[in-house]
C-alpha cells in the first residue's frame, strides 16, 4: 500500500502564533527552502493581509523556484457587509501571487453571531463569495473549516451547511479543523467520516494539541478519509502547539506505509527539525518523538543491555532512519556497562573490572555531585577521562586572569576589559582585551593570545551558551552550571562548566571546548599516519 | 456515567529513567505526599532492588501517612535457575515494607531468547512464582507485561500465555505495557479489547510517547477495558516519556466524565505539575496540555478578541478548572487591543486612540527590535508602560558599579568584588561587596545599599535565573537575554534586561526586579487608604 497524503505544513503561519516565535523574512525564505527540499505538499508562508512583513517575504520568495511544494497564503473570508474585491485583506492576499490560497471561514454558528456578529445566511455567503471569487483567476483554494468540529457538536446542519457553501464556491479541499484542540480522537474519527462520506470535495484535517491527542487525531482523520493533513514542523503553534508533522509523517510512513515525502528524505527530519528549531531560536523539545535528542537515548541499565544485544529490544524504530542517533546517558542508574562504552571510545581495551574504570566511575559521581551533569556535554566527560586514564596532555594551561568593568555614567555603555596569561609548551604569552562584558573579554583575550600557538581556533564559534541555575535557594550565588556548545561549522560539540560563579563556570566551558576542538585537530591530523 | 479509572503514578520509577532526572529521598518524600493529596490511586516509588538509595527512601516513607493512594515497590520477576526466595533483588522488594509490589516479566519472546538468554518456559515459570510468593504474603501484585503489545503482534501465544502465568500466580492486575512505545491507538485498542475479554482481572495500560501518541494509546486501552492508567504526573521517562497523567486526568475527568481523583482537586493539576518540575529541576514544557504555561497563552489578534467577546470561542476548558490561568501575549501579530488591555491594567482609563497607545506601541517595537521579548516578563512591560505614561517615580537610582575578578593561582577561587552607589530622595550610598562572582557580588552590594532604605527588601530573593543567546553567531559577544524570576514567599515576579554584556544584562533585570517588589509593597499600603 501506499496512498498518499499531502503534508500541509503551516509552521510560518500557525506556527508563528506560538509564544516566544517571531521569523524574519529571512527566516521564512530559509525554512521555505528546507521544507521543499524535504518533500512536504504545501508550505503556508504567511498572512499578508494580518501581516506587512508577509508581503515583503511574498515579493522576495518569488526568486524561489520551488521542486515539490506549492506555496499557499493564508487569510479570512471577506468581510460581512461588502464585496469580495472591496476588501483590502482579500486584496493583500491576492497580492502575495501563490499558485493557492488558503481561506479560513466560520463553521460554529456560535461564531457567527456572538464573535464576528452577522447573520448566518451571510456566512454563508461570505465563504462562498471569496472562494469563487479566487477560483475564477485560477487559483487553487483550500478552504480552512475553522471550529468545525465544535461547530458540528453544536449545530451538524449548519457547520455542513458550511462546507457546502465553500465547496458551492468551488474549493478544491475541505479542510476540518480542531481550532481549540480539544476534540477526542473518536469524535474526529467519526465525524470525519461523516464528512468524507458527504462530499466529493478532498477532506483535509487541522489539529491542536490542547487534550495532548493531536497526532492521533489527525491519524484517525485520515483513517476516516482526510487526504490533507496540516501542522507546524515541530508542533509549535497557537496554546499547546499544532499536529506535529515530523512526528506524523514518522508514524505515517514508517509505521503505516503511506507516502508523503520521497523515501530518500526521511532521514531529513531530524536535521530539519533543529534546524527549524534554530531558525525560530527555541530549544527542541529533548523528548520529541523521532527528532528529539532524548528519543533513542537510553538511560536504565537494563535498558542498555538490552540495545546492545539487539536494538529493537528497546527501540521501535532504527535512529538512523530519521536521522537520530543512539544516545546511553550517564547516571547512578546507567550502571557500569555505559559508562564502560564511553570509556572504551576512548581506550578501547579497557575492561569492566579494571580499577580505572571504578576509578571514574568515582570521579564521575563527585562531579555530579557537584552539580555536573554530562548527559547534554559529552565532550567534557571525554576529557575527564583522558585526564584519569593519563591520556591527555593540555594543549596550553590559563596561568592566570583578571577581570574588570565599570559604569562610569548611565549614558556610556558598560565596559569590561580581561588579561590572561597562557602557557603553551613553556612559552608564556599575556594577553588583553576589551569586551562586551567580562565573560566575552575573556574569551576573545585567551583566544587572541592561543591563536599564535594554534590558528585552526580562528573558524571556532560560540553556538550557544545555557546557564542553570543549580540551587534557586541561594539566590544570586548559587551554583551555575554553563554549557557552552560551539562549532567550527563542520563538528558541533558541548562543554560544561560548573561555579558558583557564571564567569567562572563560563571558563572551564569554554577551556574544555578549545581543548576538545585542538585535540580534534590533532586526530585528523594523525589519521593520515594511521 | 462515573466509571472509575485508578490512576497509577510512576514519576518516581519510570519517570526517574528520563534524561536529567535524578530525586534525593527528600524530593521522592515530598512528591509521594502531593501525589497523595492530589488523589491518585498508587504511587510506584522506586526500584529497591536496583537502587540502594530507593531502600532508604522506602524506610522513612513509612512516617508519612497516605490518605488516598497505595505505595508501590517495583522489581522484576526473580531471576532465571533460582529459588524466589533465593534472590536478593526479591529480597529488596520485600524489605521495601508496601502494601502493593508492581513486578514485572517478559511477553516478548524474543525478549526471553535472544535479551534474557532463558527458555520460554522457565519465563513462564518465573512469573507465575514471583507472584505467588508475594500473594502468598498477602502482597497487592500490579503484574507490568513488558513489552506485551509487541510480543503479542510477534507470537500471540506466547505473549498471553505470559499473563496466564501471572493470573494463574494470583496477581490483582495485569498492566499491558507498550514499553518501546511504538504501537498506534488502532492496535492498542484491538489487543487491549481482546485481552479484556480474555481474563477476568483487572486490565491496565502503560504506554510510551515514542509516536507522540501515548495519551490517545492511554484513552483507547481505557475505551476497550483497561481500568488501570499507568504513567508519569508530567509525562518524562525514558526516551519520549511516558503517557503524560496530568493530560489524561484533564481528558478523562472533564472530557469523558470518568472519577480519577477526588473532583475539588482538579485545579491542584496545575501547581503540582510546577512544584513536580520544580523538584525535579526541569523547566515544565510551556506548551503541556492543560497546566503549561502557554495552554491558555493566546498570542493573534483575532483569538484575542475572540477570548475577550467569549472565552469558549478559543479556549477548549476554562483555565481556572484545572488551576491554570488565561495569558495574552504581546508581538507583532497581538494586535492593539492586548497591548491597550496590559496599558489599561495600569492606568484604567486610557483609550485604544490615546496617543500614548501609539506611542507605547512603537516602543514596544523598538525594545523587540534590540531583543527584548515582554512574552515572560509581564512586569519589565509594566514598568515600561508606567515610564512611558509618567505613571513612575524610580525608588532609586544606580549612580556607578564597578566590578573587579581575579584568580590569583590555580588553587585558590576566583573571587569577585562590586562597589555600587545608589541615590534614594537624593541620599547617597555607597557600598561594597564581595561575592561568587560579578553577579553575585553586584545583586549583594545593591541590596545591601537599599535594605537601609527599603527592609521589605530583605525577604526577596531570586528563583530562576534564565540566560539567552540572542545572535549565536556573534560567540560570546552576542547580544544576551536574562530573565530574572524573583519571590518574596509569595507573589512570583520575572523582569528581563537585555544587552550584549551578561553583567549589564542581569544588572537591568535586577534593578527592575527591586522596582516591582517595591511598588508592590507601595501598592499593598495604598489599599488601606482606598
Amino acid at each position: 500500500m501506499s496512498k498518499r497524503i499531502s503534508i500541509y505544513d503551516s509552521t510560518l503561519r500557525d506556527g508563528a502564533q506560538a509564544e516566544g516565535i517571531s521569523f524574519s523574512v529571512e527566516d521564512k525564505l530559509k525554512i521555505v527552502k528546507e521544507l521543499d527540499n524535504l518533500g512536504v505538499s504545501y508550505i503556508e508562508a504567511g498572512n499578508p493581509g494580518s501581516n506587512p512583513k508577509d508581503l515583503d517575504f511574498f515579493t522576495r520568495v518569488k526568486q524561489i523556484n520551488l521542486e515539490n511544494a506549492k506555496l499557499v497564503a493564508f487569510g479570512s473570508t471577506r468581510r460581512k457587509g461588502i464585496k469580495v474585491e472591496q476588501d483590502a485583506n482579500i486584496q493583500s492576499l491576492l497580492s502575495a501571487g501563490t499558485e493557492a490560497v488558503a481561506i479560513f471561514g466560520k463553521s460554529w454558528d456560535f461564531h457567527v453571531t456572538d464573535i464576528i456578529h452577522t447573520s448566518l445566511e451571510e456566512n454563508l455567503s461570505m465563504i462562498r463569495d471569496t472562494i469563487r471569487y479566487f477560483k475564477e483567476i485560477n487559483k487553487e483554494v483550500v478552504y480552512d473549516a475553522e471550529h468545525f468540529f465544535d461547530g458540528y457538536k453544536a449545530n451538524k446542519d449548519y457547520a455542513l451547511k458550511s462546507l457546502e457553501a465553500a465547496a458551492e464556491g468551488g474549493a478544491d479541499s475541505l479542510v476540518l479543523c480542531d481550532t481549540n484542540g480539544g476534540c477526542l480522537p473518536h469524535e474526529i474519527y467519526e465525524i470525519t467520516k461523516s464528512v468524507a462520506e458527504h462530499f466529493d470535495v478532498d477532506i483535509g484535517i487541522h489539529c491542536h494539541n490542547d487534550t495532548g491527542v493531536a497526532v492521533a487525531n489527525s491519524m484517525m482523520a485520515v483513517e476516516a478519509g482526510a487526504v490533507q493533513v496540516q501542522g507546524t514542523y515541530i508542533g509549535f503553534g497557537e496554546r499547546c502547539g499544532n499536529a506535529n508533522l515530523c512526528t506524523l509523517i514518522g508514524n505515517f510512513q514508517l509505521k503505516q506505509g503511506y507516502e508523503c515525502i520521497p523515501k530518500d528524505n526521511l532521514d531529513q527530519l531530524t536535521p530539519l527539525a533543529r534546524l527549524v528549531a534554530e531558525i525560530a531560536n527555541i530549544s527542541l523539545w529533548d523528548k520529541e518523538p523521532y527528532v528529539g535528542r532524548a528519543a533513542f537515548a537510553h538511560k536504565g541499565g537494563m535498558h542498555i543491555d538490552g540495545v546492545n544485544k539487539n536494538s529493537k529490544s528497546f527501540e521501535h524504530i532504527k535512529p538512523e532512519d530519521v536521522g537520530n542517533s543512539r544516545r546511553f546517558l550517564m547516571s547512578e542508574v546507567a550502571g557500569r556497562s555505559t559508562i564502560l562504552k564511553k570509556i572504551q571510545h576512548v581506550v578501547p581495551d579497557i575492561k569492566k573490572d579494571s580499577p580505572e574504570t571504578a576509578l571514574i566511575i568515582q570521579r564521575l559521581k563527585e562531579l555530579e555531585h557537584e552539580g555536573y551533569q554530562f548527559e547534554g556535554a559529552e565532550q567534557t566527560f571525554e576529557l575527564i577521562i583522558r585526564k584519569h586514564l593519563g591520556k591527555y596532555k593540555p594543549f596550553f594551561e590559563l596561568e592566570n586572569f583578571k577581570i574588570m568593568g565599570e559604569q562610569p555614567s548611565k549614558e556610556s555603555a558598560f565596559s569590561a576589559y580581561a588579561m590572561v596569561k597562557v602557557n603553551v609548551d613553556g612559552k608564556h604569552k599575556m594577553n588583553a582585551a576589551e569586551g562586551d562584558g567580562p565573560v566575552n573579554a575573556l574569551d576573545k583575550a585567551l583566544r587572541q593570545s592561543l591563536e599564535e600557538f594554534y590558528p585552526e581556533l580562528n573558524n571556532v564559534h560560540l553556538m550557544d551558551y545555557k546557564v542553570r541555575v543549580l540551587d534557586s535557594k541561594n539566590a544570586t550565588a548559587a551554583k551555575i552550571r554553563v554549557l557552552i556548545t560551539s562549532s567550527d561549522g563542520k563538528d558541533i560539540w558541548t562543554t560544561v562548566g560548573v561555579s558558583t560563579d557564571i564567569i567562572e563556570a563560563s571558563l572551564i566551558a569554554l577551556v574544555d571546548s578549545i581543548e576538545i576542538k585542538l585535540l580534534r585537530n590533532l586526530e585528523k591530523k594523525m589519521e593520515a599516519y594511521l
